[in-house]
Order: C-alpha cells, then sequence, then structure tokens
C-alpha cells in the first residue's frame, strides 16, 4: 500500500513537473496566435533551407534584430545579409518554442526557448539552445517580427 | 573658401552624425514616458549602490531576466540573487540610453543600449556595452519591468 501510495505521488510529481516545463500562455484571438505560431515555424524552416529572403519577409521594413557580440542591425537588407552564414555552415535543425505570446491588438510580444544545429564547414555538428523576445507588429493583417532578441542559454 | 565649405561640411556630417546615434522615439502619453526613464535611471543608481531590493522591485512579481548563458530567470527572489555580484566586485558607472518606448495602453516595449563599468576584486576596472529590449507592464500606476532582456554589442 504504501508502495503504491510512492507511485501515485511520483507520478504526480512528474506530471506537475512535466506541465511546469512545457508550460505554455498564449493570450489573445485564437486567429493572431495561430499566425505568429506559424510565422515561428516558418523562421525555423526558412533558416534550414537557408532561404534569406523568407526570413527577412517575416520582418518589418523596420525591424531591429539584436545579435550577440554586435550592434542593433535594422531594416531589411541588413537583416538579411546578417542570417548569411559563414560559407560551408548549415542549419540542420531549428524549433523556436514560444512559453508566452500576447497580442495587445495590433502588436504582440512573445518569449520563449529556441534549439538548432548547424553543421561546420568541417563536417562537425554543433547544437545550440538560447531564449529570446520577440515584440511583433499586425501589418495589413499580417505578422511580422519588429524587435527580435535573444541570447544562449549555454 | 574652400576650407569654409568644408568646415561647414564637416558640421553638418557631425551634426547628422550625433542626431542619428542619438535618434530616440518615445511614443505615448508624456507622464508614462517621464515615469519609464526615471525607473531606467533607478534600476541604474540601484546596480550602483549595490541595491538589490530596490532593483527587484522595479519588475513585476512574475517578471523573467534573460541573461546570457543562463536559463530565464522568473520571479523576485530569483531576480533579486541573479542581481548580486560576485565577491570583492563593483559597478561604478552604469545607464541606459532608451532608443524606442512605445506605450501600449497597460503594457509598453523599450529598446536601447547601457553601458557600465565594473571594478574587479583586484582592483582592475572593465567597461562593457550592450542592447536591450524590456517590455513592462502598468500594474496599479507604477511601470514595472515584465521582460528584461539584453546581450552585448562588443
Amino acid at each position: 500500500m504504501r508502495q503504491y501510495s510512492l507511485v501515485i505521488i511520483s507520478l504526480f510529481i512528474l506530471a506537475a513537473s512535466i506541465s511546469s516545463s512545457q508550460a505554455q500562455s498564449f493570450q489573445g484571438p485564437r486567429a493572431d496566435i495561430d499566425q505568429i505560431l506559424e510565422k515561428a515555424n516558418a523562421f525555423s524552416q526558412a533558416f534550414i533551407r537557408g532561404d534569406h529572403d523568407a526570413m527577412t519577409a517575416l520582418y518589418t521594413v523596420d525591424a531591429k534584430i539584436f545579435p550577440g557580440k554586435a550592434d542593433i542591425i535594422e531594416g531589411h537588407e541588413a537583416i538579411r545579409e546578417r542570417w548569411k552564414l559563414p560559407k560551408g555552415q548549415k542549419i540542420l535543425f531549428h524549433k523556436i518554442t514560444p512559453r508566452e505570446i500576447n497580442i495587445l491588438d495590433d502588436h504582440a510580444y512573445d518569449y520563449g526557448y529556441y534549439v538548432g544545429q548547424t553543421q561546420l564547414e568541417d563536417g562537425k555538428q554543433v547544437s545550440w539552445k538560447g531564449k529570446y523576445v520577440i515584440v511583433w507588429k499586425k501589418i495589413e493583417g499580417e505578422w511580422k517580427m519588429y524587435l527580435d532578441i535573444w541570447n544562449r542559454v549555454e
């Protein structure tokens, strides 16, 4: 009987910890949330394809990105250049997991984690994990990233 | 005459570069903008004093901060711990320069640059410069940081 209780308690703790680590809070109209989730996924897929035009189109024309060890980078042309990888490198995997999306009329903010894997010129594969905050703007019905800042978890 | 023109042109370029590097866009009620500017300054002053309670009080109770090489840190207790410096270190200088503040009813976003100087245990002084994005929430008339993410420029 004691063992049975321990199993129940363990399962309860496990379930609580899983639900806590995956906790997501999405506030706002479902259509807006869904579109932002689609755009985040489209960013990852374009990054994997090396499609810099598709990546750039997900930003407002006056967007700012905040890469580490660099100045604030502003506007489509500069953003497109920034997302070009060093020669011989390739993104093998990229996934964004929002923890919160909050729609505020025609703005939204969103934060969470991302994971990725890069193949280097010598064939080595390196994995990375980071966290981000994005401020979105709705431009003629389309959600686009206006501010995009991130840094590494490890 | 040619020298005179060169001076005029140089002054013009200087003025343009100053106004560009200091360009600030503040949108929203003046009282809200002013309070956010005051809070940003209060953060710097508390950081210099080593006043972790005052720093923590500038965040919502459910705030999240995003330091480099760390997980997302959430809530007052964890945030207070994170702002404690390694033994023997002291902040000599800290200044936040917002480039844009946009008030969206009871939320706001803000991005810009920060500079600071730390004195290490051996007396050495190191300067640093970074960029940040903050999402603010207005709680009972008080603007508080809800999301605070940054990374280094150099």
